[in-house]
Protein backbone atom coordinates (compact mmCIF):
# COMPACT_ATOMS: atom_id res chain seq x y z
CA UNK A 1 0.00 0.00 0.00
CA UNK A 2 1.99 2.68 -1.73
CA UNK A 3 0.44 5.13 -3.56
CA UNK A 4 -2.85 6.29 -0.98
CA UNK A 5 -5.73 9.06 -3.41
CA UNK A 6 -8.05 10.48 -1.19
CA UNK A 7 -11.02 11.80 -3.02
CA UNK A 8 -12.54 14.40 -1.03
CA UNK A 9 -10.01 16.04 1.51
CA UNK A 10 -12.45 17.23 4.11
CA UNK A 11 -13.17 15.98 7.55
CA UNK A 12 -13.30 12.31 6.71
CA UNK A 13 -11.08 12.28 4.02
CA UNK A 14 -8.31 14.29 5.71
CA UNK A 15 -8.20 11.97 8.94
CA UNK A 16 -8.09 8.88 6.36
CA UNK A 17 -5.11 10.74 5.10
CA UNK A 18 -3.43 11.38 8.40
CA UNK A 19 -4.19 7.98 9.79
CA UNK A 20 -2.78 6.10 7.06
CA UNK A 21 0.29 8.25 6.85
CA UNK A 22 0.97 7.55 10.75
CA UNK A 23 0.84 3.59 10.13
CA UNK A 24 2.26 3.15 6.33
CA UNK A 25 5.30 4.91 6.65
CA UNK A 26 6.61 4.94 3.22
CA UNK A 27 3.26 5.56 1.58
CA UNK A 28 2.64 8.74 -0.16
CA UNK A 29 -0.73 10.32 -0.19
CA UNK A 30 -2.35 11.88 -3.41
CA UNK A 31 -5.37 14.06 -2.87
CA UNK A 32 -7.83 14.76 -5.53
CA UNK A 33 -10.80 17.58 -4.54
CA UNK A 34 -12.46 19.79 -6.61
CA UNK A 35 -11.89 22.74 -4.55
CA UNK A 36 -8.65 23.99 -5.02
CA UNK A 37 -8.20 25.79 -1.79
CA UNK A 38 -8.78 22.38 -0.13
CA UNK A 39 -6.31 21.15 -1.52
CA UNK A 40 -3.59 23.71 -0.91
CA UNK A 41 -5.06 23.84 2.68
CA UNK A 42 -4.70 19.84 2.92
CA UNK A 43 -0.93 20.42 1.10
CA UNK A 44 0.11 23.21 4.06
CA UNK A 45 -1.36 21.60 7.10
CA UNK A 46 0.27 18.00 6.09
CA UNK A 47 -2.06 15.97 5.45
CA UNK A 48 -1.87 15.30 1.56
CA UNK A 49 2.17 14.69 0.28
CA UNK A 50 0.81 15.59 -3.60
CA UNK A 51 -2.01 17.16 -5.01
CA UNK A 52 -3.67 14.65 -7.87
CA UNK A 53 -6.16 14.35 -10.34
CA UNK A 54 -8.66 11.67 -11.65
CA UNK A 55 -6.55 10.99 -14.44
CA UNK A 56 -3.84 9.91 -12.02
CA UNK A 57 -5.78 7.01 -10.06
CA UNK A 58 -4.46 3.89 -12.55
CA UNK A 59 -1.22 4.15 -10.36
CA UNK A 60 -3.14 3.77 -6.98
CA UNK A 61 -3.26 0.78 -4.92
CA UNK A 62 -6.01 2.50 -2.46
CA UNK A 63 -8.86 4.94 -3.02
CA UNK A 64 -10.87 6.40 -0.71
CA UNK A 65 -13.76 8.44 -1.60
CA UNK A 66 -15.17 10.50 0.83
CA UNK A 67 -17.46 13.26 -0.88
CA UNK A 68 -21.23 13.59 -0.40
CA UNK A 69 -22.70 10.90 -1.49
CA UNK A 70 -24.47 12.77 -4.35
CA UNK A 71 -21.36 13.26 -5.73
CA UNK A 72 -19.96 9.81 -5.07
CA UNK A 73 -23.14 8.17 -7.37
CA UNK A 74 -21.39 10.59 -10.18
CA UNK A 75 -17.70 9.85 -9.28
CA UNK A 76 -17.44 6.67 -8.18
CA UNK A 77 -17.97 4.91 -11.59
CA UNK A 78 -15.34 6.96 -13.22
CA UNK A 79 -13.11 5.95 -10.64
CA UNK A 80 -13.45 2.59 -11.09
CA UNK A 81 -13.12 2.90 -14.67
CA UNK A 82 -9.48 3.75 -14.27
CA UNK A 83 -7.88 1.93 -11.74
CA UNK A 84 -5.77 -0.60 -12.08
CA UNK A 85 -7.03 -4.58 -11.09
CA UNK A 86 -5.34 -4.40 -7.82
CA UNK A 87 -6.20 -1.12 -6.20
CA UNK A 88 -9.16 -1.19 -3.81
CA UNK A 89 -11.72 1.71 -3.72
CA UNK A 90 -13.76 2.56 -0.79
CA UNK A 91 -16.55 5.07 0.47
CA UNK A 92 -17.53 6.49 3.71
CA UNK A 93 -20.89 7.61 2.80
CA UNK A 94 -23.58 7.65 5.36
CA UNK A 95 -26.10 6.13 2.56
CA UNK A 96 -25.53 2.50 0.93
CA UNK A 97 -28.37 1.31 -0.53
CA UNK A 98 -28.27 3.62 -3.93
CA UNK A 99 -24.37 3.64 -3.76
CA UNK A 100 -24.14 0.15 -4.16
CA UNK A 101 -27.10 -0.35 -6.92
CA UNK A 102 -25.04 2.62 -8.81
CA UNK A 103 -22.21 0.03 -9.59
CA UNK A 104 -23.64 -3.17 -8.96
CA UNK A 105 -22.93 -4.04 -12.78
CA UNK A 106 -19.54 -2.31 -13.23
CA UNK A 107 -17.09 -4.61 -14.51
CA UNK A 108 -14.79 -2.94 -11.82
CA UNK A 109 -17.37 -3.79 -8.99
CA UNK A 110 -15.03 -5.94 -7.44
CA UNK A 111 -12.46 -3.48 -6.69
CA UNK A 112 -14.66 -1.83 -4.26
CA UNK A 113 -15.55 -2.03 -0.84
CA UNK A 114 -19.21 -0.22 0.35
CA UNK A 115 -17.95 0.81 3.75
CA UNK A 116 -19.34 3.02 6.26
CA UNK A 117 -17.46 4.26 9.38
CA UNK A 118 -19.26 5.91 12.53
CA UNK A 119 -16.91 8.52 12.75
CA UNK A 120 -17.54 12.11 12.57
CA UNK A 121 -17.58 15.67 14.40
CA UNK A 122 -19.82 18.36 13.27
CA UNK A 123 -17.00 20.04 11.88
CA UNK A 124 -16.19 19.84 8.05
CA UNK A 125 -13.23 21.05 5.65
CA UNK A 126 -9.39 19.65 5.73
CA UNK A 127 -8.76 21.76 9.06
CA UNK A 128 -11.28 19.53 10.61
CA UNK A 129 -9.52 16.19 10.05
CA UNK A 130 -7.79 14.78 13.05
CA UNK A 131 -5.59 11.89 14.07
CA UNK A 132 -7.21 8.87 15.48
CA UNK A 133 -11.13 9.81 14.49
CA UNK A 134 -11.45 6.05 13.39
CA UNK A 135 -9.94 4.49 16.74
CA UNK A 136 -12.24 1.89 18.89
CA UNK A 137 -15.32 2.98 16.07
CA UNK A 138 -17.04 0.72 14.17
CA UNK A 139 -16.98 0.33 10.28
CA UNK A 140 -20.31 -0.96 8.43
CA UNK A 141 -19.45 -3.13 5.32
CA UNK A 142 -21.76 -3.89 2.78
CA UNK A 143 -22.15 -6.77 1.01
CA UNK A 144 -18.46 -7.66 1.36
CA UNK A 145 -19.30 -10.86 -0.71
CA UNK A 146 -19.35 -8.32 -4.16
CA UNK A 147 -15.32 -7.67 -3.47
CA UNK A 148 -12.63 -9.59 -4.80
CA UNK A 149 -11.32 -11.83 -1.74
CA UNK A 150 -7.50 -10.21 -1.42
CA UNK A 151 -8.64 -6.92 -1.99
CA UNK A 152 -11.27 -7.54 0.99
CA UNK A 153 -8.59 -8.47 2.74
CA UNK A 154 -6.32 -5.35 1.68
CA UNK A 155 -9.19 -3.05 3.18
CA UNK A 156 -9.71 -4.90 6.27
CA UNK A 157 -5.63 -4.71 7.13
CA UNK A 158 -6.03 -0.90 6.47
CA UNK A 159 -9.36 -0.19 8.60
CA UNK A 160 -7.84 -3.03 11.14
CA UNK A 161 -4.75 -0.84 11.72
CA UNK A 162 -6.84 2.60 11.79
CA UNK A 163 -8.11 0.60 14.99
CA UNK A 164 -11.43 0.08 13.31
CA UNK A 165 -14.48 -2.51 14.79
CA UNK A 166 -15.59 -4.15 11.87
CA UNK A 167 -19.72 -5.14 11.09
CA UNK A 168 -21.23 -6.72 8.26
CA UNK A 169 -24.87 -5.59 6.98
CA UNK A 170 -26.64 -5.69 4.18
CA UNK A 171 -27.57 -1.99 2.06
CA UNK A 172 -31.02 -2.14 3.35
CA UNK A 173 -30.53 -2.56 6.89
CA UNK A 174 -27.93 -0.34 7.29
CA UNK A 175 -29.78 2.07 5.09
CA UNK A 176 -32.77 1.29 7.96
CA UNK A 177 -30.71 1.34 11.25
CA UNK A 178 -28.69 4.58 10.49
CA UNK A 179 -31.94 6.44 9.78
CA UNK A 180 -32.65 5.98 13.25
CA UNK A 181 -29.14 6.35 15.36
CA UNK A 182 -27.74 8.72 13.24
CA UNK A 183 -29.83 10.51 10.31
CA UNK A 184 -33.04 11.49 12.62
CA UNK A 185 -31.14 12.51 15.31
CA UNK A 186 -29.25 15.30 12.78
CA UNK A 187 -33.01 16.49 11.84
CA UNK A 188 -34.17 16.42 15.62
CA UNK A 189 -30.94 18.68 16.29
CA UNK A 190 -31.20 20.82 12.88
CA UNK A 191 -34.94 21.16 14.29
CA UNK A 192 -34.17 22.33 17.59
CA UNK A 193 -31.86 24.90 16.71
CA UNK A 194 -34.46 26.36 13.99
CA UNK A 195 -36.75 26.09 17.35
CA UNK A 196 -35.08 28.73 19.33
CA UNK A 197 -33.39 30.38 16.99
CA UNK A 198 -36.91 31.00 15.67
CA UNK A 199 -38.24 32.30 18.95
CA UNK A 200 -35.31 34.17 20.09
CA UNK A 201 -35.06 36.80 17.98
CA UNK A 202 -32.98 38.69 21.01
CA UNK A 203 -29.71 35.97 20.54
CA UNK A 204 -27.94 36.97 23.86
CA UNK A 205 -30.91 35.93 25.93
CA UNK A 206 -30.31 32.25 24.20
CA UNK A 207 -26.75 32.80 24.88
CA UNK A 208 -26.60 33.46 28.20
CA UNK A 209 -29.77 30.95 29.59
CA UNK A 210 -28.36 28.32 27.12
CA UNK A 211 -26.59 25.49 29.22
CA UNK A 212 -24.12 22.33 28.06
CA UNK A 213 -27.63 20.61 27.83
CA UNK A 214 -28.80 22.63 25.19
CA UNK A 215 -25.25 22.74 23.23
CA UNK A 216 -25.29 18.90 23.34
CA UNK A 217 -28.68 18.58 21.75
CA UNK A 218 -28.46 20.96 19.08
CA UNK A 219 -24.33 20.34 18.68
CA UNK A 220 -25.20 18.39 15.23
CA UNK A 221 -27.06 21.74 14.24
CA UNK A 222 -23.55 22.55 12.72
CA UNK A 223 -23.71 19.87 10.46
CA UNK A 224 -22.55 20.45 6.59
CA UNK A 225 -26.05 20.85 4.54
CA UNK A 226 -23.85 19.69 1.55
CA UNK A 227 -23.31 16.64 2.95
CA UNK A 228 -26.56 15.92 4.84
CA UNK A 229 -29.00 16.75 2.18
CA UNK A 230 -27.86 14.30 -0.07
CA UNK A 231 -27.99 12.10 2.73
CA UNK A 232 -31.42 12.37 3.31
CA UNK A 233 -32.13 12.51 -0.39
CA UNK A 234 -31.30 8.89 -0.87
CA UNK A 235 -32.68 7.63 2.03
CA UNK A 236 -35.90 9.40 1.72
CA UNK A 237 -38.02 6.61 2.58
CA UNK A 238 -36.41 5.49 5.99
CA UNK A 239 -36.01 8.83 7.06
CA UNK A 240 -39.59 9.60 6.71
CA UNK A 241 -40.35 6.90 8.30
CA UNK A 242 -38.25 7.85 11.43
CA UNK A 243 -39.39 11.25 11.72
CA UNK A 244 -43.02 10.01 11.55
CA UNK A 245 -42.87 8.01 14.27
CA UNK A 246 -40.24 10.66 16.30
CA UNK A 247 -43.18 13.28 15.67
CA UNK A 248 -45.94 10.81 16.89
CA UNK A 249 -43.53 10.11 20.32
CA UNK A 250 -43.78 14.34 20.37
CA UNK A 251 -47.29 14.93 20.28
CA UNK A 252 -47.88 11.71 22.75
CA UNK A 253 -45.79 13.54 25.54
CA UNK A 254 -47.65 16.53 24.36
CA UNK A 255 -51.22 15.18 25.26
CA UNK A 256 -49.96 13.59 28.15
CA UNK A 257 -48.54 16.95 29.19
CA UNK A 258 -52.30 18.60 28.12
CA UNK A 259 -54.32 15.88 30.09
CA UNK A 260 -52.13 16.98 33.47
CA UNK A 261 -51.22 12.34 32.85
CA UNK A 262 -47.45 13.55 34.84
CA UNK A 263 -47.52 10.08 36.10
CA UNK A 264 -47.35 8.75 31.89
CA UNK A 265 -44.93 11.47 31.78
CA UNK A 266 -42.80 10.23 34.33
CA UNK A 267 -42.87 6.58 32.82
CA UNK A 268 -42.41 7.99 29.61
CA UNK A 269 -38.89 9.65 30.62
CA UNK A 270 -38.07 6.51 33.01
CA UNK A 271 -38.14 4.01 30.55
CA UNK A 272 -36.43 5.82 27.88
CA UNK A 273 -33.69 6.36 30.68
CA UNK A 274 -32.84 2.91 29.93
CA UNK A 275 -30.53 4.40 27.18
CA UNK A 276 -28.14 5.09 29.65
CA UNK A 277 -26.79 1.25 29.03
CA UNK A 278 -26.60 1.59 25.81
CA UNK A 279 -24.75 4.98 25.59
CA UNK A 280 -22.37 3.49 28.05
CA UNK A 281 -20.85 1.32 25.08
CA UNK A 282 -20.76 4.03 22.59
CA UNK A 283 -18.65 7.10 24.84
CA UNK B 1 -21.19 32.29 56.41
CA UNK B 2 -20.38 29.69 59.00
CA UNK B 3 -23.29 27.52 59.35
CA UNK B 4 -24.39 26.63 55.44
CA UNK B 5 -27.67 24.20 55.51
CA UNK B 6 -28.63 22.27 51.96
CA UNK B 7 -31.49 20.91 51.66
CA UNK B 8 -31.24 17.88 49.23
CA UNK B 9 -27.65 17.03 48.61
CA UNK B 10 -27.92 15.59 45.14
CA UNK B 11 -25.96 16.77 42.24
CA UNK B 12 -26.75 20.11 42.66
CA UNK B 13 -26.89 20.75 46.71
CA UNK B 14 -23.84 18.41 46.45
CA UNK B 15 -21.98 20.63 44.23
CA UNK B 16 -22.47 23.51 45.63
CA UNK B 17 -21.48 21.92 49.17
CA UNK B 18 -18.08 21.07 48.15
CA UNK B 19 -17.56 24.48 46.24
CA UNK B 20 -18.51 26.85 48.83
CA UNK B 21 -16.51 24.36 51.51
CA UNK B 22 -13.53 25.16 49.15
CA UNK B 23 -14.17 28.51 48.90
CA UNK B 24 -15.34 29.13 52.91
CA UNK B 25 -12.50 27.31 54.98
CA UNK B 26 -14.01 27.48 58.58
CA UNK B 27 -17.82 27.15 57.37
CA UNK B 28 -20.25 23.88 58.43
CA UNK B 29 -21.69 21.92 55.82
CA UNK B 30 -25.43 20.52 56.93
CA UNK B 31 -26.66 18.06 55.03
CA UNK B 32 -31.02 17.64 55.18
CA UNK B 33 -32.29 14.96 52.56
CA UNK B 34 -35.65 12.73 52.91
CA UNK B 35 -33.29 10.21 51.76
CA UNK B 36 -31.23 9.25 54.99
CA UNK B 37 -28.84 6.44 52.34
CA UNK B 38 -27.85 9.80 50.57
CA UNK B 39 -27.19 11.61 53.89
CA UNK B 40 -24.94 8.57 54.96
CA UNK B 41 -23.48 8.36 51.37
CA UNK B 42 -22.89 12.31 50.82
CA UNK B 43 -21.35 12.22 54.77
CA UNK B 44 -18.82 9.17 53.71
CA UNK B 45 -17.98 11.67 49.98
CA UNK B 46 -16.79 14.38 52.33
CA UNK B 47 -19.82 16.28 50.85
CA UNK B 48 -21.60 17.10 54.20
CA UNK B 49 -19.84 17.43 57.62
CA UNK B 50 -23.30 16.92 59.34
CA UNK B 51 -26.20 15.40 58.81
CA UNK B 52 -29.75 17.53 60.06
CA UNK B 53 -32.92 18.03 60.06
CA UNK B 54 -35.24 21.28 59.11
CA UNK B 55 -35.53 21.62 62.79
CA UNK B 56 -32.00 22.45 63.12
CA UNK B 57 -32.67 25.51 60.51
CA UNK B 58 -32.87 28.00 63.31
CA UNK B 59 -28.97 27.80 63.34
CA UNK B 60 -28.21 28.49 59.43
CA UNK B 61 -26.62 31.70 57.95
CA UNK B 62 -27.44 29.86 54.46
CA UNK B 63 -30.03 27.64 53.14
CA UNK B 64 -30.00 25.73 49.40
CA UNK B 65 -32.97 24.68 48.58
CA UNK B 66 -31.78 22.02 45.67
CA UNK B 67 -34.98 19.53 45.20
CA UNK B 68 -37.54 18.46 42.29
CA UNK B 69 -39.75 22.04 42.08
CA UNK B 70 -42.50 19.75 43.06
CA UNK B 71 -41.19 19.07 46.88
CA UNK B 72 -39.61 22.98 46.27
CA UNK B 73 -43.12 24.51 46.95
CA UNK B 74 -44.20 22.18 50.06
CA UNK B 75 -40.47 22.67 51.48
CA UNK B 76 -39.63 26.34 51.09
CA UNK B 77 -42.85 28.13 53.32
CA UNK B 78 -41.41 25.82 55.88
CA UNK B 79 -37.94 26.72 55.40
CA UNK B 80 -39.23 30.48 56.20
CA UNK B 81 -40.70 29.96 58.74
CA UNK B 82 -37.91 28.52 60.67
CA UNK B 83 -35.00 30.26 59.38
CA UNK B 84 -33.51 33.77 61.40
CA UNK B 85 -33.92 37.38 59.97
CA UNK B 86 -30.47 37.37 58.90
CA UNK B 87 -30.54 34.15 57.31
CA UNK B 88 -30.29 33.68 53.43
CA UNK B 89 -32.57 31.21 51.46
CA UNK B 90 -32.53 30.55 47.53
CA UNK B 91 -33.21 27.55 45.33
CA UNK B 92 -32.05 26.57 42.03
CA UNK B 93 -34.97 25.13 40.57
CA UNK B 94 -35.61 25.07 36.91
CA UNK B 95 -38.85 27.08 37.09
CA UNK B 96 -39.23 30.39 38.78
CA UNK B 97 -42.96 31.74 38.91
CA UNK B 98 -44.95 29.05 40.76
CA UNK B 99 -41.79 28.91 43.39
CA UNK B 100 -41.82 33.16 43.66
CA UNK B 101 -45.87 32.76 43.52
CA UNK B 102 -45.85 30.04 46.71
CA UNK B 103 -44.04 32.52 49.06
CA UNK B 104 -45.47 36.04 47.60
CA UNK B 105 -46.81 36.76 50.62
CA UNK B 106 -44.64 35.06 53.33
CA UNK B 107 -43.64 36.95 55.99
CA UNK B 108 -39.80 35.77 55.69
CA UNK B 109 -40.17 36.58 51.85
CA UNK B 110 -37.37 39.14 52.07
CA UNK B 111 -34.81 36.28 53.49
CA UNK B 112 -35.38 34.36 49.57
CA UNK B 113 -33.53 35.09 46.84
CA UNK B 114 -35.15 32.79 43.25
CA UNK B 115 -32.10 31.66 41.91
CA UNK B 116 -31.69 29.16 38.88
CA UNK B 117 -28.09 28.12 38.51
CA UNK B 118 -27.35 26.79 34.67
CA UNK B 119 -25.44 24.45 35.43
CA UNK B 120 -25.56 20.50 35.84
CA UNK B 121 -24.93 16.76 34.33
CA UNK B 122 -27.73 14.27 33.25
CA UNK B 123 -26.45 12.18 36.40
CA UNK B 124 -27.91 12.47 39.71
CA UNK B 125 -27.55 11.86 43.51
CA UNK B 126 -24.65 12.74 45.93
CA UNK B 127 -22.37 11.11 43.70
CA UNK B 128 -22.84 13.07 40.61
CA UNK B 129 -22.15 16.36 42.37
CA UNK B 130 -18.67 17.55 41.34
CA UNK B 131 -16.35 20.48 42.31
CA UNK B 132 -16.33 23.67 39.54
CA UNK B 133 -20.11 22.83 38.64
CA UNK B 134 -20.72 26.66 38.69
CA UNK B 135 -17.64 28.14 37.31
CA UNK B 136 -18.66 30.21 34.63
CA UNK B 137 -21.97 29.42 34.53
CA UNK B 138 -25.12 31.66 34.20
CA UNK B 139 -27.06 32.23 37.58
CA UNK B 140 -30.78 33.37 36.77
CA UNK B 141 -31.78 35.59 40.08
CA UNK B 142 -35.82 36.39 39.77
CA UNK B 143 -37.29 39.23 41.37
CA UNK B 144 -34.21 40.65 43.20
CA UNK B 145 -36.43 43.47 44.67
CA UNK B 146 -38.12 40.91 46.96
CA UNK B 147 -34.92 40.02 48.56
CA UNK B 148 -33.41 42.54 51.79
CA UNK B 149 -30.87 44.36 50.32
CA UNK B 150 -28.30 43.17 52.76
CA UNK B 151 -29.16 39.14 51.89
CA UNK B 152 -28.78 39.81 48.20
CA UNK B 153 -25.30 40.99 48.68
CA UNK B 154 -24.79 37.73 50.82
CA UNK B 155 -26.30 35.54 48.03
CA UNK B 156 -24.56 37.75 45.51
CA UNK B 157 -20.88 37.37 47.15
CA UNK B 158 -21.44 33.43 47.17
CA UNK B 159 -22.49 33.27 44.05
CA UNK B 160 -19.52 35.36 42.74
CA UNK B 161 -16.90 33.33 44.90
CA UNK B 162 -18.13 30.11 43.34
CA UNK B 163 -17.46 31.56 39.71
CA UNK B 164 -21.10 32.31 38.45
CA UNK B 165 -22.08 35.47 36.58
CA UNK B 166 -25.42 36.95 37.03
CA UNK B 167 -28.45 37.64 35.27
CA UNK B 168 -32.13 39.07 36.35
CA UNK B 169 -35.17 38.41 34.65
CA UNK B 170 -38.56 37.74 35.94
CA UNK B 171 -40.11 34.99 36.60
CA UNK B 172 -42.08 35.21 33.94
CA UNK B 173 -39.74 35.96 31.11
CA UNK B 174 -37.16 32.98 32.60
CA UNK B 175 -39.73 30.52 32.50
CA UNK B 176 -40.86 31.17 28.75
CA UNK B 177 -37.08 31.34 28.08
CA UNK B 178 -36.20 28.43 29.58
CA UNK B 179 -38.72 26.22 27.95
CA UNK B 180 -36.96 26.95 24.61
CA UNK B 181 -33.15 26.59 25.71
CA UNK B 182 -33.36 23.91 28.69
CA UNK B 183 -37.16 22.09 28.62
CA UNK B 184 -37.42 21.25 25.03
CA UNK B 185 -34.01 19.98 24.46
CA UNK B 186 -34.85 17.79 27.12
CA UNK B 187 -38.09 16.41 25.80
CA UNK B 188 -36.61 16.39 22.22
CA UNK B 189 -33.75 14.07 23.34
CA UNK B 190 -36.13 11.73 25.87
CA UNK B 191 -38.45 10.87 22.25
CA UNK B 192 -35.52 10.55 19.88
CA UNK B 193 -34.47 7.81 22.55
CA UNK B 194 -37.52 6.59 22.47
CA UNK B 195 -38.31 6.57 18.96
CA UNK B 196 -34.59 4.59 18.73
CA UNK B 197 -35.24 2.40 21.59
CA UNK B 198 -38.94 1.17 20.19
CA UNK B 199 -37.48 0.04 16.57
CA UNK B 200 -34.64 -1.45 17.41
CA UNK B 201 -35.28 -4.39 19.76
CA UNK B 202 -32.15 -6.32 19.11
CA UNK B 203 -29.87 -3.38 21.27
CA UNK B 204 -26.98 -4.63 19.76
CA UNK B 205 -27.91 -3.27 16.64
CA UNK B 206 -27.69 0.50 17.96
CA UNK B 207 -24.75 -0.23 20.01
CA UNK B 208 -22.85 -1.26 17.34
CA UNK B 209 -24.17 2.13 14.95
CA UNK B 210 -24.90 4.75 17.00
CA UNK B 211 -22.06 7.15 17.11
CA UNK B 212 -20.69 10.04 19.20
CA UNK B 213 -23.48 12.34 17.60
CA UNK B 214 -26.41 10.41 18.65
CA UNK B 215 -24.46 9.59 21.80
CA UNK B 216 -24.44 13.49 22.32
CA UNK B 217 -28.78 14.21 20.79
CA UNK B 218 -29.65 11.41 23.36
CA UNK B 219 -27.46 12.37 26.36
CA UNK B 220 -30.11 14.65 28.24
CA UNK B 221 -32.44 11.28 27.85
CA UNK B 222 -30.55 10.07 30.54
CA UNK B 223 -32.21 12.66 33.46
CA UNK B 224 -33.90 12.30 36.03
CA UNK B 225 -37.64 11.68 35.43
CA UNK B 226 -38.45 12.63 39.27
CA UNK B 227 -36.43 15.97 38.84
CA UNK B 228 -38.35 16.52 35.16
CA UNK B 229 -41.84 15.54 35.38
CA UNK B 230 -42.51 18.49 37.88
CA UNK B 231 -40.60 20.95 35.74
CA UNK B 232 -42.85 20.18 33.22
CA UNK B 233 -45.72 20.09 35.22
CA UNK B 234 -44.96 23.55 36.33
CA UNK B 235 -44.27 25.02 32.87
CA UNK B 236 -46.59 23.61 31.38
CA UNK B 237 -47.91 26.03 28.93
CA UNK B 238 -44.57 27.34 27.76
CA UNK B 239 -43.59 23.70 27.43
CA UNK B 240 -46.69 22.59 25.15
CA UNK B 241 -45.99 26.22 23.06
CA UNK B 242 -42.55 24.99 22.23
CA UNK B 243 -43.29 21.46 21.57
CA UNK B 244 -46.10 23.01 19.34
CA UNK B 245 -43.81 25.04 17.40
CA UNK B 246 -40.91 21.87 17.47
CA UNK B 247 -43.47 19.86 15.63
CA UNK B 248 -44.36 21.96 13.62
CA UNK B 249 -40.84 22.62 12.88
CA UNK B 250 -40.27 18.42 12.00
CA UNK B 251 -43.16 18.23 10.07
CA UNK B 252 -42.17 20.94 7.48
CA UNK B 253 -38.95 19.34 7.23
CA UNK B 254 -40.72 16.05 6.20
CA UNK B 255 -43.32 17.56 4.22
CA UNK B 256 -39.92 19.37 2.16
CA UNK B 257 -38.59 15.99 1.85
CA UNK B 258 -41.93 13.95 0.75
CA UNK B 259 -42.09 16.92 -2.24
CA UNK B 260 -38.81 16.20 -2.94
CA UNK B 261 -37.64 19.79 -2.52
CA UNK B 262 -34.72 19.34 -1.15
CA UNK B 263 -33.21 23.03 -1.77
CA UNK B 264 -35.34 23.93 0.60
CA UNK B 265 -34.07 21.39 2.57
CA UNK B 266 -30.43 22.23 2.52
CA UNK B 267 -31.97 26.11 3.13
CA UNK B 268 -33.50 25.22 6.38
CA UNK B 269 -30.17 23.59 7.61
CA UNK B 270 -27.67 26.08 6.00
CA UNK B 271 -30.33 28.72 8.25
CA UNK B 272 -29.60 26.60 11.57
CA UNK B 273 -26.12 26.24 11.16
CA UNK B 274 -25.72 30.18 12.59
CA UNK B 275 -26.51 28.49 15.74
CA UNK B 276 -22.54 27.60 15.52
CA UNK B 277 -22.21 31.19 16.53
CA UNK B 278 -24.68 30.95 19.62
CA UNK B 279 -23.00 27.76 20.83
CA UNK B 280 -19.48 29.04 20.78
CA UNK B 281 -20.66 31.13 23.55
CA UNK B 282 -21.72 28.48 25.78
CA UNK B 283 -18.84 25.85 25.13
Amino acid sequence: MKHIFVIGIGLIGGSFALDIKRQYLDCVIYGVDKSEAHLDKAKSLGIIDKKAMLDDLNQADVVIVAIPVDATLEVLPKVLDLVSDEAIVFDAGSTKEEICLKVKNHPKRRNFIAAHPIAGTEFSGPEAAVCGLFKNKTNIICEVEETAFKLQEKALELFTALGMRIRYMNPKAHDKHIAYVSHLSHISSFMLGKTVIEKEKNERDIFDMAGSGFASTVRLAKSSPAMWTPIFKQNKTNVIETLDEYINNLKHFKKLMQEDNFDAVFKEMETTNHIKDILNGIQ
